[in-house]
């Protein structure tokens, strides 16, 4: 647990560059911290639409135009993206954006994490991240829309479906 | 039906301009237009905040800074809102806007029309400017968070709730 007691509280403490690294310990008991893997949170766009491409793949997404993907990119009021770093090689891990009216509300889009890095706390730790920066913001209304498998991640992370029975809904052309 | 048929056709009409003029006949028959009331729709963002205030006041809503609801327009995808001329006296009767990355997502807030002008179709009108424009921009995926009490007005625009199960939610703090 110790490691990712340390992550989550790195991730509570304000970072004024626009990279948040804390530090995985090798599960091997290794000693030697710079042959340890190390995992950085970024909210910086710059990202290399081909190796997101890659991940959302990972997970089975259909793809999408990169040129539609590097617009909604731009326009999103925060990416946060999830790396593993090993030795100089960074590999995108995790990847989260938002869209907002910068005042009141965000909705979550796009939350993915590579298969190889799931069920060890990283897509909890991302959207820590996430919930983070949108509350730095002072934005009150943080909200989502959560395929059914994954409602009770969002629920362990604070969200709840359905408050005062407001329903989620999108448009479906005639 | 004569008047809300052509308000209807009117607004699936590509406009050039920021203002949708639709022609309401007023209902004792007169045949003189120039005293008839009309309706428009606008997307222009300089709205007198206070008459924006007034409107929300008028069904209820909670007060908000208004620093903050002018952020909040600033920095929506799309604003729309509805207003009723008669003469040369403009008044505010609806407004509508919606957050998005500019390329996949949408999302409505702030959904309001005056208690004197509901139960007449033009709330239907305003979201139905609202789809048309989002939909204009190549935007697929339109969404809102309904009231159970307006659950069933969006449903007969189109819009589903918890599609293939999935759900709304909110983020509450710990």
């Amino acid at each position: 647990m110790g490691f990712w007691k340390s992550l989550f509280s790195g991730s509570e403490t304000s970072s004024p560059s626009r990279t948040t690294q804390v530090e995985a310990h090798a599960t091997d008991g290794t000693s030697d911290r710079s042959l340890s893997p190390r995992i950085f949170f970024s909210t910086e766009r710059e990202i290399d639409l081909y190796e997101l491409e890659e991940l959302c793949d990972a997970v089975g997404w259909s793809r999408r135009p990169l040129r539609k993907v590097k617009k909604a990119i731009q326009h999103s009021f925060l990416v946060v993206t999830m790396w593993e770093q090993r030795g100089v090689n960074r590999r995108l891990i995790g990847f989260s954006r938002a869209t907002s009216d910068h005042a009141f509300n965000a909705t979550i889009w796009d939350v993915v994490v590579h298969p190889d890095f799931q069920r060890k706390g990283l897509g909890k730790a991302l959207m820590r991240q996430v919930i983070k920066k949108l509350r730095s913001e002072d934005i009150s209304n943080i909200t989502l829309f959560a395929d059914p498998q994954v409602v009770d991640f969002y629920r362990g992370l604070g969200f709840m479906s359905d408050p005062e029975g407001i329903k989620g809904m999108f448009w479906y052309p005639d």
